[in-house]
């Protein structure tokens, strides 16, 4: 089953555009986890057996991972065996090489990882995305225009033909024969959303940035949901998980969580 | 002692501008080593000892590592152990990520991983680089313009000032407080080297592109060393690593590393 009609399936299922990001932070552990030797593991299980009917998508950041050594491999690998298979998830790790190298990124995510989507960073232009995109059953999430203020440094300066992210989502929607590419477009930047939409029909957009960042959830679906009513993954990290230190840090997860895939839901049906 | 210090110790050490890439490939393994369950470490480490009076820094790609599992992890942890603490490594993983995140990878790489520098995609702009750049004894290589065909897809495209990776090479240059920043800069195309050094004064570029991708050493050199006859780093991988796939190919790799230094020795003293 590829990435698209996973997630396609997800969306259906659990009436869902929200992802959440499996971003554990040891320090913010609750008290009920932090004191055990697999706690970061224990947490994203917890999380993940709460959420899992809520979501239509996963997606650990390989930072939060790679932070904790080899045994942060092995949490992230446990991490994504106990996703429920019918969730997609997508691997952050926001990868960039060339043809060869980045072959081996893709069987680090794809294979060794076993996740279901990646995010690539475009800089590098045409031949260091191609690899992903031959993966034809996964997605591929390219950066486009990002939530944080450092966009403006590059990603929003004007090129011959517009802006820079412009420039990679129209590169993206060329390169995307296959339709497993996806673009990265943050939730702070809601003016965007209706001309990448435009651009690029039918290519799901994720969406980080509407939790702690702020971002404006209603003009995200008004302007960058697809003719399907879809198109958009939706991600929040702390805003899900760290809304309880409590014994019942799970089920506050569940409550915050339910509460954003609503707010979403109210966008979808009355921008619809 | 910082990233800088050491780098000019080993340039003036082991009078050689040239940094080994140490990606190996398991199906490149010679028969010597390929039996091993440790096939890769061992390889790596045969590499290093053959080479590491004729080099200046080494530089791992993670992606090498990453294909391989949690094994990879382990294995990329044992190599960086194994280069004597006098060259420096350089972690080539092209992170890129936002404040909080992109310090989860600065702990990655500096803390866990233990290298000295690390190449960063600069397309997210100012917050994704500064919490690399705070780690003020660590380097980081800003991917500049790069040795590959992709790199005409956007680092070469005309900006209001210039192209794209001119703008992040004036960017860097105001970015580099510490002085620990630098410039991955490919070998493919040297006609850019002037004008970047011309841009970013003391500042060190990595170079790929010199072996297999037959980029033109004397141009590099001429255009692109520092006043004090260096500030360059040009990176050789496949051409040292895969000599010879017979018994004695760390001597093979050897003899390749000491051609090319003195290939780059030649050109910085006609160039003088």
């Amino acid at each position: 089953v590829t990435f698209r009609d996973k997630l396609a399936a997800a969306v259906v299922h659990n009436r869902s555009l929200l992802c959440v990001g499996l971003d554990p932070e040891p320090a913010r552990l609750p008290a009920a986890v932090a004191g055990r030797d697999d706690g970061v593991l224990e947490f994203n299980r917890r999380i993940v057996d709460a959420t899992c009917d809520l979501v239509c998508a996963y997606k650990p950041n390989f930072a939060f991972y790679g932070s904790l050594g080899s045994r942060g491999w092995a949490t992230l690998e446990a991490t994504l065996s106990h996703i429920p298979s019918s969730v997609p998830t997508i691997l952050d790790a926001k990868v960039s090489d060339i043809g060869n190298t980045a072959e081996h990124y893709a069987r680090m995510a794809f294979d060794e990882l076993g996740a279901d989507a990646l995010t690539v960073n475009p800089y590098m232009g045409r031949d260091a995305v191609a690899p992903f995109l031959a993966r034809r059953d996964k997605g591929v999430f390219l950066l486009c225009l990002t939530s944080n203020p450092g966009a403006a440094d590059f990603e929003t300066q004007a090129g011959a033909d517009g802006p820079l992210y412009l420039r990679v989502a129209q590169q993206a929607q060329q390169w995307n024969q296959a339709g497993n590419a996806g673009l990265v477009v943050g939730a702070t930047r809601p003016e965007a959303f209706s001309e990448l939409r435009a651009l690029a029909p039918g290519m799901p957009f994720l969406v980080p940035g509407v939790g702690a960042q702020g971002g404006d959830l209603d003009a995200v679906v008004r302007h960058g949901r697809d003719t399907d009513g879809a198109g958009l993954v939706i991600n929040a990290s702390r805003a899900v998980l760290y809304t309880s230190g409590g014994e019942d840090f799970a089920g506050a997860a569940r409550r915050a969580a339910e509460e954003l895939r609503a707010a979403i839901e109210r966008c979808r049906a009355t921008t619809g």
